[in-house]
């Protein structure tokens, strides 16, 4: 019973979260029978980004709110300009992030995704990549920038952009799965 | 002759600038006869951001290929979460924020805009706000944040959103004519 309920995945997203980058690693980790909530600090429904213009919706499972951090084995942060912004204002968000961190979970994040985790304090010496624009700002929180389009370091995956969103299914499918 | 120059206003920006914060100081200086170009890393017209959606355009008057940054006494950089995401992927866009800097050019910047003044690596121990979602990054950068509606420090003239617009355009005026 812990085993599936520590396998649980939540992705952490809000509205102008990169459509990709959302839907793409849940299709994939849903295929491979991982359950997969999106977790968000709004109720009901949260629309996309896609290509400059605000696109789909995806329902919200739970908020931040009304989550048990201890439910989940595995948070995904998507990227999206608009989206980290939102979520990185909401201190419960923040600390369900940090919560991950300090239990040494699995986390990965995509593009602008790392932002959040500028806001945990969680990316001082730590080896990690995410979209270019916000290369400073990590390195300024401490972090060990690196342009590869996916980067292991002990609990964090990181991705630069939807380009790399294979390899970085793949990685986070391969992780869940060698913990078996 | 010199001093007509060096009283000249660029405002850069992007795509997804808020509205209120280029248009208002825009409008504000004029009306105080002091001369304000749109300048872009795009040519043509840029589009604002406004409560969350798309709005009107801006003709750019001048790309930060074609002008030459000493004709600008003044920068003045608007929010908007998308804009400065942007304008700090561009190296002439920074290298142009820079200068000022370089010279000890009055800079204004309000809301999200302070993010291109991490990527000219600008900020370090000077008082300043922002909004408050990239507090923790200007902190990083080795601001000393603080909340206030206007923060003067030497130089830069900060505000946080567009509720301080007024006092914001009201300091940057006052900083103008103060130097007749």
């Amino acid at each position: 019973m812990q085993d599936l309920i520590n396998k649980k995945v939540a992705i952490l997203a809000t509205n102008g979260f990169e459509e990709s980058e959302l839907f793409e690693p849940l299709k994939a980790l849903k295929k491979e029978g991982i359950q997969v909530d999106v977790v968000s600090t709004e109720k009901g429904n949260i629309k996309a980004w896609n290509e400059g213009n605000w696109s789909k919706e995806i329902a919200v499972d739970f908020t931040v709110d009304d989550i048990d951090k201890n439910n989940y084995g595995i948070l995904i942060l998507p990227g999206g300009v608009i989206n980290p912004d939102k979520l990185r204002r909401d201190n419960k968000a923040v600390k369900f992030v940090r919560s991950f961190f300090e239990s040494n979970k699995l986390v990965a994040t995509i593009c602008h995704g790392a932002q959040t985790l500028i806001e945990a304090e969680v990316v001082k010496n730590r080896t990690m990549t995410s979209f270019f624009s916000i290369k400073k700002d990590l390195q300024n929180a401490g972090a060990n920038w690196v342009d590869k389009e996916v980067v292991e370091d002990g609990n964090l995956i990181t991705s630069r952009n939807p380009g790399d969103l294979e390899i970085f299914n793949t990685t986070i499918i391969n992780r869940i799965k060698g913990s078996d």
